[in-house]
């Protein structure tokens, strides 16, 4: 609280931007982080781990609401209003996944987490952390070609979700003969993909301001 | 349609986005207060229900329709366009949630409304009203203060919203053993749960009027 | 791939929109045509189906990154930058959902195409081929009362898709005892049905291009 409020002081514009993105993408990468807890534990983990990821999903929020206040409040902005929009847009949507995920998982009494779903998590733990080196990235961009390598791999992440997805929805509809717990499994499937699916818009703003800055 | 006409030539343009977007929210009211019908009567009544429902989506679109039609044709707009576009579309997602949800229910042949169902009605309709307010009060910023508390009560009730289908859904998957009625009232949840956050939707929209005009 | 070569270098900025949201266009009418052949065939007739489909998907993100970088790197172009926006999204979220349609068939194992599911696709042609007919209009508006018909029918076939699908789901519920039969055929019947809401999407921006520039 107190650093924001410093970062709300003391800083110009343009680098607000930057620090509320850095923050939102960080805010993932520790949800992402928790989220892979729920690969193992017992009930009573799992419930405080969506504790936990929820609260980061507050977080997240308010780092949305910041960056809005900011956009209404500012004229000169480091890119255009649009795609700042967008981008903060698609990070809060990736939050907003997982935590919806994470809930669902407790909410359904899931008790052990299938290894298609623990895939899907890594893979999405793998492709927020890109997102955050890219975010950093946009500070400067005469490394546009660091930048452009890292949203190569949250778009190959997120094929690769696509296709674990795939199969574990064919499983799915293969072994698992209790309509609910179909019910249940694919919708946190759908979530977990969802995710990655957010990323990869999140990597396409920032493709775009490739173009249009580097 | 006779005072449409009149709005279409009387008034000045400013004037027929306040008009538009109170027409807009006075369906909203209309319709969440038919929907709270559904809470009881017979299955033909509840088809008498969503003819209206149905009707008032109609007219919804309708408005919606002038208000982007109004919008490609003046220059001159009270607020910033991406704004008026961004709330005329929450309103109009409102309207489609509510009205999905109601066509549901006669569509899958629901004979009662769960107590939660009943809920979350009840919840959407105090959430449609304090948007009823949230509109007219746009015309006057000097009244941000009663503005500022109108939109943050549509933000408890869409958290209370979210407790409420948390509960339920939770309570769905623990006592009722037919997977068919999970889906059909599954379904239902989701799509009232939806419709209280396009409410909030279009209270964030209202709230960033609120920073750029008060 | 060396057509689009020649188009990158030769046409002006104003013909290579034209001319990428004809190319759009002319995928989805390639890609639902392909679709229509689930109506009957055997399990591996479906998979090269889905197959082709899935490359026409790829071949139309291609075109819309294209749109989207060309938007990025002109300054003048024929039509708002937000409408170009808003129309090669939704163009391509119509390929989203015919391809997302097809895959699940394969997916879920489905053996035969049930009538409303065919006449879902049917509908669904005869929307995008009315769409590729408006996207070639919009290089002329003198022709603006051909293209008012053109969108007058998309929104007709909007509705005809949304009788068919009630009708189906209603049905579905009615006669078919398995649950997971129910969540299969369902999500490919919700999937369809976008596909022809988007379609209607597409439609609105166009009428909207229609009401600025005729």
């Amino acid at each position: 609280m107190k650093l924001d409020h410093l970062i709300q002081i003391l800083l110009p514009h343009d680098e607000k931007f930057y620090a509320y993105f850095e923050e939102s993408a960080q805010n993932l990468v520790d949800a992402s982080k928790i989220l892979y807890e729920l690969r193992s534990g017992s009930a009573q983990d799992h419930e405080e781990t969506v504790r936990q990821i929820h609260e980061l999903e507050h977080k997240g929020d308010n780092v949305t609401h910041k960056i809005f206040a900011e956009l209404n409040a500012t004229f000169v902005t480091p890119f255009d209003r649009e795609d700042i929009h967008i981008l903060a847009s698609a990070l809060d949507d990736v939050m907003d996944y997982i935590d919806g995920s994470a809930q669902r998982f407790v909410l359904y009494k899931l008790k052990n987490c299938p290894p298609e779903m623990a895939q899907l998590i890594e893979i999405l733990q793998r492709s927020v952390n890109e997102l955050q080196k890219g975010v950093s990235l946009l500070r400067d961009f005469r490394k546009s070609a660091e930048l452009q390598k890292v949203l190569e791999r949250v778009n190959e992440y997120e094929n690769e979700a696509d296709t674990v997805f795939q199969g574990a929805i064919a499983d799915l509809f293969e072994h698992e003969k209790d309509a609910v717990q179909i019910i249940k499994l694919k919708e946190i499937y759908v979530g977990l993909e969802t995710a990655t699916d957010k990323c990869e818009d999140a990597a396409n703003v920032m493709e775009s301001l490739l173009i249009k800055h580097a």
